[in-house]
């Protein structure tokens, strides 16, 4: 009894303890949401006065006389319609108020044709009617156009035909009340258009055009942390891996919200006065191809985080090609930011001739360094290759000899190699790799073995692809290289995100952009050093340590 | 004049055509959305079943006197609250109930504290209140959690408020409104549940359930078709690409979905009376990796569409152990879809170990063909260095010669190889590599050099990424070097899948499955004989063409 005593006591005080704390966890929660976009304060405080001058109707005397007694339908309209951007609200208002008049008719003509009928059969008229209309209509909701555009215009004409049909059996002055009821929707919409068109309006579009620039920030953002951190020993800024992830999530689950908010700013009057359509759809398209880019930067990211890894030594061999890539491409998906957000039509010839030169040097690495996918699996290979190895003057081991004495300066081994054109020949790789392939085949008929046996299955289980991806000693360049023509593929990709941004420009017509020496791409420091030094050092400043 | 009367004639005929054609096109769309889900128009006619019981209310004479004055609140309710799920219904249903009554308690409050004052000073009191309440409760909707789960109670919230507080200004027994408001209200509520759940209901839960089997079923096939197609020469089946492409598709897209559907899920009765909450959770979780994975299936797609292959020569030589990892992990992925839809806890043991068998195998073959990284060039280069070529007894032609003779039995080569071993050495692969690369350096400077003359820098930009990725001439087994490790990728990735699909089977209690024997995996007859052909293959029938 004491313990349950006890325990009820101590659940009291946590239950005490979380109501204390509430109000302040409540408190921040609702600073957050308006520090995070203040223009939510703004849009509820619209709706307050909104609310408060369709209550007025009643309020007032002399508006009561008038229209006030049906004021409810006034404040349903204001609390349904008014939505946060002026493109939701338009599309919600011009929907209700279609489906309102559609409704209207056709239920005045099936009150016109039940007239002369005597009341039994009127009803059951009316019944059958409203069984009819209220099934075809909800199967018409599933139409995916009508969906996507019209779903509240129909979920409006079910609602208001239903309620005429039926009210209009029991009530002899039906036009009134239609007058009446019609009067109140279109002050409570014109409420709802003045407040959101008039006082502060949010515009769709310009949200839409806005996440897109962001999308391209922070893409940009993605891919120049991933490549940097790709080459860095100690990846536990797990602050940085985190806003790698959050970039490329915001891009991949932007769809819907695209979507919808290309919907909403279809329906908002335009920017400009011109007779064409605002290509709001082009938005999306880019959005979609920027979906398909950001595929790109969650394989690079996974290379980050797989358990097979070349080892540092070869990697930070390509380091400067690599970034140079990255960072030429941040530079370009800055540069097709900047564009959006000025409505300038990007040009990005100088840039994308960085890139290429960029994606030509990382080459060029790759093909001065071939021996690297043969000796790659020699670390872990067994004493009687070390031999073998020793003896060998461009193995693995001698070149992290080379890394040690200059960490940063890859192109320097491609002029060490070349020194040594007239090297004598060495041992087969050939002879190397098959008595390699050999112990390996050995382990791993052991490995199977193991895995056979009965006992330890579930033990085995648990960790099976962990423990085999480690141990099966993946040919360890082979992670670079994917690592590598990841980076390609999303120089491919880059360039459908360009093409797709000059066509929004020029559907858009955007203005001419007037020199491109007015590219301000705010980069890290860092990053710009780092490309300074390499295009400005002399390329033929070598080291010779191995001679 | 008669060519403008000729215009309008023709514009007549055809907006005659498109009349003419409407009702079919019309029909068909009625159609195919009905044969998409037949539970469609069983839905459709349980709103008109519903709409129609509701207006007996106005309609019978008994029930009128009853109740049916306020019926209008009982129509509102079943059009706004029945939806196609039972969760959606129930969600929206005990959303409305609880904003109508917090909104009632509040409106009765604020009528009882400005009962005393005069007129004015309780029109101003109500004024204040109405915009207050507005104001907050808008602003509460903006807080993520409010809008995910409560965000219609809100509105609901909103709205009843707002008709009482301002209609009770007005009238003098609100009570009694109030009263019979909540009586319809309730009738409405009533008929919703009693047809969504009484009368053949459709689940979120089981949609969810299904819809989880489905993304399995359909990443399988997706990957399956990929490695598949991989391999093949004449890729021109657009449909299968187009299979492939909707098949991750699917899963990439469904995000929203699935967590709508788990929202409305947690909301239904529970399938068994176990007092632990069904994981919906999980499934959403599930979902998200199974999109992580989708990424992966992604880029495999991306290895197929690249401008920059290796040669298919080369790839072929890969084939089996490629497609056999692909196909294990097919198998795997058929299993876990299998085990879901059966209720089973998966049990995949024996296919893991095939995995892993298949995964060692693909890297075995890997390391066995060391020198494809470095006589990958070799197709292209000058003349010069095809004479060293030819003396090459391990050049990339042999290797296609030998591929001539058996397409199927890459599993050979290393065989093949390994008789080798005493082969004389021959001629050092960084020595003509070398060589090979200055040749690329003195093209590239050219290239580079090319696209800087001021005239045709437009003309080069429009297929500039295309033109300099094809003839940069990347290290040709780079691609396939990436195809093989987005495939280990892949198969780590798989792993997080089976084991988030065990968690699933624990948290849900689906029941242990009987025997692993009993897995129907319905496979393409294709790759079953694939498979069989290279398993029960002995090793040691080995061609040895090139001796």
């Amino acid at each position: 009894m004491a313990q349950e005593e006890g325990k009820k006591k101590i659940s009291m005080g946590v239950v005490m303890e979380r109501m204390k704390k509430l109000p302040v966890s409540l408190w921040k929660t609702l600073y957050q949401v308006g520090r995070d976009d203040p223009r939510r304060v703004i849009h509820a405080l619209k709706v307050g006065t909104a609310l408060t001058l369709v209550s007025l109707l009643y309020l007032l005397e002399p508006l009561f006389e008038g229209v006030g007694q049906n004021a409810m339908w006034a404040v349903m309209t204001v609390v349904v319609v008014l939505e946060f951007t002026a493109g939701a609200t338009l599309c919600k208002g011009l929907n209700r108020g279609l489906g309102t008049m559609m409704a209207g008719s056709l239920s005045f003509l099936i009150d016109y044709v039940a007239e002369e009928s005597g009341k039994v059969c009127r009803a059951v008229f009316i019944g059958v009617s409203v069984f009819l209309i209220g099934s075809v209509a909800t199967y018409v909701r599933f139409i995916p156009h009508i969906k996507k555009n019209y779903d509240y215009g129909v979920l409006v004409f079910i609602l208001t035909f239903n309620l005429i049909t039926v009210s209009s059996f029991r009530v002899t002055n039906v036009l009134k009340i239609a007058r009446e009821r019609v009067y109140n929707i279109a002050i409570g919409c014109g409420i709802c258009l003045c407040m959101t068109l008039l006082i502060l309006p949010n515009w769709s579009g310009r949200d839409l055009h806005k996440s897109t620039v962001d999308k391209l920030e922070v893409l940009a953002r993605s891919i120049q942390a991933c490549v940097h951190d790709y080459f860095e020993d100690n990846i536990d800024e797990m602050s940085s891996q985190d806003d790698i992830k959050k970039g490329y999530k915001t891009v991949l689950d932007s769809k819907a919200t695209d979507e919808s908010l290309a919907l909403f700013a279809s329906w908002e009057p335009r920017y400009s006065m011109k007779c064409s359509r605002y290509p709001w759809h082009r938005y999306v398209k880019l959005g979609t191809i920027l979906r398909h880019f950001a595929y790109t930067a969650v394989s690079l990211h996974g290379c980050l985080e797989s358990e097979i890894q070349t080892p540092l030594s070869i990697r930070s061999m390509f380091r400067e090609p690599c970034i140079n890539v990255a960072s030429e491409a941040t530079q370009i998906l800055m540069h097709l930011a900047n564009s959006i957000r000025n409505r300038e039509q990007c040009c990005s010839d100088t840039l994308s001739d960085r890139l290429q030169e960029a994606l030509h040097n990382l080459n060029c690495a790759i093909k001065s360094q071939p021996r690297l996918f043969i000796s790659s699996g020699n670390h872990n290979s067994t004493s009687n290759f070390s031999g073998h190895l020793k003896n060998d003057h461009h193995s693995t081991s001698n070149f992290s000899g080379y890394l040690k004495k200059d960490h940063h300066s890859s192109a320097n081994f491609s002029g060490g190699l070349k020194n040594d054109k007239a090297s004598p020949s060495f041992t087969s790789p050939s002879l190397r790799n098959d008595a390699f392939s050999a112990t390996l085949e050995y382990r791993s008929k052991r490995f199977i073995e193991q895995s056979k046996q009965p006992g330890d299955k579930r033990v085995l289980n648990t960790t099976l692809s962990k423990l085999a991806i480690t141990s099966l000693e993946f040919s360890e360049a082979l992670p670079f290289a994917a690592f590598a023509s990841l980076l390609v593929e999303m120089v491919a990709r880059l360039d459908l995100v360009i093409r797709e941004v000059e066509e929004l420009g020029r559907a858009a017509h955007f203005k001419k952009s007037s020199e491109i020496d007015e590219i301000k791409v705010d980069m890290k420091d860092e990053f710009k050093m780092s490309n300074m030094s390499l295009r400005e050092m002399p390329s033929d400043v070598r080291l010779h340590g191995a001679e």
